[in-house]
């Protein structure tokens, strides 16, 4: 029997608001009609106000993987090479798909540490074509110096792609400030949208460097050549479009600012908390990278493991995510991203503390509750 | 204002049953959970009985097309060969992925025609690693012959590649005694499910056949290795898969037999009182080749032009198909997918006819009516 109340504490699918999925049960519409080219137009329009950019953005029907395949497949072709960044799970996606185009010049370190940048600055010398950086490394709940790696990228004369499937919608992403060519976005983290749909905005200067060949379904000149005419070149996914146009409605009424400001706060709430029980938080900071805003990873603490934690904090309806290959069993995950609030984190604290307080781990109860209210109710 | 009582007679999006519609406002759930495991089997189990194969099923978060490249990217490579039968606008399609992943020998006949199968033959014979055919092609209303080419792809042991996008779960399709390798499917046809999920099944001798390279996210090998644990590789468009188990759960409630029996009967109804009326199907007809019974063809009569057609039935609730690429304004097409009946088929004639007289293409009311009315309460 599926708990249908289970608190989604993962990045991503996040936990909806009842509008966005009230709209998905609106019939079916002909996607060769102005009915859905009015959508499309709206939705674009205020996708530009979300992202904060006036360049163009395309919305492919799929995951922020499949956009992410159509950002680099569309870049980069047989004899590019492109400098990819790995600190985690999504950063070696960059990495395989660099490779799967063209070639990757990796600059990895250990997941949740930062790059040193002169390393990044190393590789871009060698020249490449482009470089590509996941913003929010999700895997391992750091942010990365999206600002020192533009700057990089403009002295190297290289194409600055960057995942932002995280950060969108939850924390300041500066695309033109940071010289960003291609961001991509997707449907189910911070933009309160189901998963399935994937975003990728395009800067004049990355669509006049486009490859000959590209992916056919993800491919960003096929995917301009429509979005241009508010169309879409393959069947569209119509109840998720109709569930992002009520979701963006929602972020814009929140107000950019205030959303972004929300999720920091959430973040700082968990961190405070964890910190005050004595867990210890994965990430190896340096002075440009910084712990993410939309998700939290923490070390697996003594007397405890995986399965018991999350188990147990499943069984209270509360669902945590866990780490992603080299890194499971090692860490957990709580997610702050899309529109939970205060009565979510302190509920997931409270019961995230007496867990660790009936397996032992922690021999007191309420310093967590206390840091993380103290944070958000300041 | 969009009329969400538009009754869709185009070949996909369908009109969705309420229940399906419905299942798509239930809360998101955790992707890496035995919530979704478990759906997603029953899923699996339910589309193996809808394909009528035992062959492996896997799904994509993306269209058809989505799946269509998958299919093609992850078995054809630099340097192989392809046989792509072209009669309509899907079969370029299937040339177009041919030559993007290797190299496309294509039969090309005018679109809605029947391929000769001594070409098709005669392509095969210089030695390809597979062959590839739209079975219901959408576009020119003509349903090709699946058994025939099949016994070719046999002799010349080519793997057999089938667009079974609009004919699966309305039609009927033999994978086995048709030897066909790869099957793809869309959700929006016959599936009664809305736009945004690709099938793909999958022989064992296709699966032993697979390019060392595939796409990144519809790549067959990956997908099968994550569905074989009930898992996709990456994150499912959910509300889709809700759609999905609902809609399968209602098909297999019809049974197979009798949902293409009905798919005949609608397609057989329209086709009458075209004919009785005096228009005429496009499609050229061989021995081998038959009418598509999910979708009509007619050619534009004179006395009457694409956009007052389309526009006075569209102004009046019903929206039909015009013709793709150069057979835009030739054509209009009434696709019969789906769950419609008599009722839908009945109204769409009277008012078809009754346009049609009123603009002065017909003489008289009541041969079309009287004609598919016969078909469809015999």
């Amino acid at each position: 029997m599926v708990n249908e109340n289970m608190l989604l504490m993962i990045p991503g699918p996040v936990p909806l608001p009842p509008q966005v999925l009230r709209a998905m049960s609106r019939p079916m519409l002909g996607h060769r009609s102005d009915d859905f080219y009015g959508m499309y137009a709206s939705i674009r329009e205020m996708l530009n106000k979300v992202f904060q950019t006036d360049d163009e953005i395309i919305i492919i029907s799929g995951s922020g993987t499949c956009a992410l395949e159509g950002a680099i497949g569309s870049l980069i072709g047989e004899g590019d090479k492109i400098v990819a960044l790995e600190n985690g799970k999504f950063g070696e996606r960059l990495k395989e798909l660099g490779n799967l185009y063209g070639t990757s010049v990796p600059v990895e370190v250990e997941w949740g540490h930062s790059f040193p940048l002169d390393k990044v600055e190393a590789a871009l010398s060698e020249g490449a074509k482009a470089i590509a950086m996941v913003h929010n490394e999700t895997s391992a709940g750091i942010l990365n110096p999206a600002p020192e790696v533009g700057k990089l990228a403009k002295k190297y004369d290289a194409l600055f792609i960057m995942d932002c499937i995280t950060s969108i919608g939850g924390d300041y992403v500066k695309l033109h400030e940071w010289g960003v060519d291609l961001a991509i976005a997707g449907s189910q983290k911070c933009l309160i949208t189901p998963p399935g749909l994937g975003f990728i905005s395009v800067s004049k200067r990355a669509e006049e460097s486009l490859s000959e060949k590209e992916p056919y379904y993800s491919g960003i000149k096929t995917h301009l050549k429509s979005a241009r005419k508010n169309q879409t070149p393959y069947t569209p996914a119509l109840p998720l479009f109709y569930a992002l146009e009520k979701a963006l409605k929602l972020i814009l009424e929140e107000g950019m600012e205030a959303r972004i400001q929300r999720h920091h706060r959430m973040a700082e709430a968990v961190r405070s908390a964890i910190t005050a029980v004595g867990l210890e938080l994965l990430p190896q900071l340096d002075e440009y990278s910084s712990y993410s805003n939309t998700v939290t990873a923490i070390k697996m603490p003594n007397g405890i493991d995986d399965s018991t934690l999350r188990g147990t904090m499943r069984k209270r309806g509360i669902l945590l995510a866990g780490g992603q290959s080299q890194l499971k069993g090692n860490i957990f995950r709580i997610a702050t991203m899309g529109n939970n609030g205060p009565a979510e984190i302190m509920r997931v604290i409270s019961e995230l503390e007496l867990v660790l307080h009936e397996k032992g781990v922690i021999k007191s109860y309420g310093a967590g509750v206390e840091a993380a209210n103290k944070v958000l109710r300041a």
